[in-house]
């Protein structure tokens, strides 16, 4: 797939998955006003969208349906963005830009802020919850496995690892369960529940393949992220760089040349290509992966 | 019912709760200590287990087992945990007393803090999803109801409500929309849920009068919090008092003289407990109610 193809495929995931959030904010209550423009601030500042581009996409490897896949895409796009809010307040990273906008406590203030990302991480759940196109047991199952990925054994421990380690230097298995943690686990709840929306279970054997490409983009993903933040550009990336080192971050840097570290993102992506190649109409997901590891921004 | 066999009844629910409650931090991950030991530092501080009683009770009363409503309730004790330690932090309430003890921020730091409400909330949604004694089906459908009643449309709709009011005087109407927010919609979620556990549908008649004694004592709840906070006493208490007129905040006390205030909150008793009293078996429930209204803590 040519990253045109690929490009085009990402933008129409995107565009699919801000419309049905948008409907998660279409009545309008006057009284939370400033809550809801708060949350929508951060939840169309223009991401990416990669999580929910991957929910989608397994859903269609597995011969799913798109509109049993949406509501998982959204909830993981909604923890996505509430843990970006309370990582960049005063306490956390306090960080001031995000995507090349003023960070929300910025706009909104701390307190709306650390409302907007509870509000954002209870209507994930609230939005899986009620996925009736999967019907119950799958949006049981997908509850219990996005909370266990985004909580304190998965999302929230790898913050929590975070903030300890900047008292202290990490040994190289230590980062590794980090940025697993911090990063890997919601790119793996992203990919499982798109498998799960198209009916596997969570025991089923290609499932081992899902989360095989999950954890090894995740890590990819997360020594990328590492690289731009010591050699990126600030105007492109439209967050600050050399912020790891001002907070003595432990980096995958700290280990690895660039070069090296690049290499080592490249050997984890070829990895995660391989657990998918096998399946007929993985091509997109496998020029992610690549593209992933290529980006500068 | 006697003050002495409300206070047993509420002591055996309490006993039972916590000890399902230890159950969810029986694994021990030494990277995440911290994380671990504030969240349980909140959640094991001494609570009335108020919420976690109103599920097990609502259950019983519609004939449920009490293993389908643990899961539930323990999950409602998590997010009000999890409230509490958010509303305290600095950017919100700034308080540094809780239940007799300084405030978790005080002891963990804000960040620590912050995630450690976070991972309650997290967790509360993934005990309630994994409730195999209740089934997938209303698994899913309790996550659905407590997210709603959690989330921008309930409590946290209501804190911002509360934020916004200390810039100005609320009407009276505005201030009951913000307590039937701010503590009804939780209050609501824990006899809810406790009626789902017991295989009660939502459209199910019976839940109107669920809802009625819940929307009442939990209004009147939040009348004798007020009342408390301008004339009890800060060591029964175990929080500072005159927290409100400090803060300028919008009470009840804005619109009636204590004995208004507390023949309103009895009022709302009455109303609560006629609700119920025809269902065979409601005798704690009405004694509860109607201790909450008299309560001095």
């Amino acid at each position: 797939m040519t990253e045109e193809a690929l490009m085009l495929s990402l933008h129409r995931d995107a565009t699919v998955t801000e419309h049905a959030l948008r409907r998660y904010y279409s009545e309008a209550d006057e009284d939370i006003a400033p809550l809801l423009q708060s949350e929508q601030y951060s939840l169309f500042a223009g991401g990416k969208r990669i999580r929910p581009a991957l929910t989608l996409e397994f859903c269609r490897l597995f011969g799913g349906e798109e509109e049993a896949a949406l509501p998982f895409a959204c909830a993981v796009e909604m923890i996505h963005t509430y843990s970006l809010i309370h990582d960049d307040l005063p306490c956390m990273d306090d960080d001031d830009l995000r995507r090349g906008k003023p960070t929300n406590h910025k706009v909104y203030g701390e307190a709306v802020a650390l409302l907007a990302g509870d509000a954002l991480l209870t209507g994930a759940f609230e939005a899986a919850a009620s996925n009736t196109a999967a019907g119950a047991e799958i949006s049981a199952m997908a509850v219990a496995y996005l909370a266990s990925c985004a909580g304190r054994s998965g999302m929230i421990g790898g913050q929590i690892m975070d903030i300890e380690g900047e008292r202290r230097s990490l040994t190289l298995d230590e980062l590794l369960k980090l940025h697993s943690l911090k990063t890997g686990a919601l790119m793996n709840a992203a990919c499982v529940l798109g498998a799960l929306a198209a009916g596997l279970h969570l025991g089923d054997p290609r499932m081992e393949q899902v989360s095989a490409y999950a954890e090894n983009i995740g890590l990819a993903f997360q020594i990328v992220d590492d690289i731009l933040d010591c050699t990126g550009d600030e105007a492109t990336l439209g967050k600050r760089v050399g912020v790891d080192a001002a907070h003595q971050k432990n980096t995958f840097l700290s280990f690895y040349s660039v070069e090296e570290a690049q290499f080592y993102a490249e050997r984890l992506t070829r990895t995660a290509v391989n657990a998918i190649r096998g399946y007929a109409g993985s091509e997109m997901l496998c020029a992610l992966a690549e593209w992933l590891a290529k980006r500068k921004l």
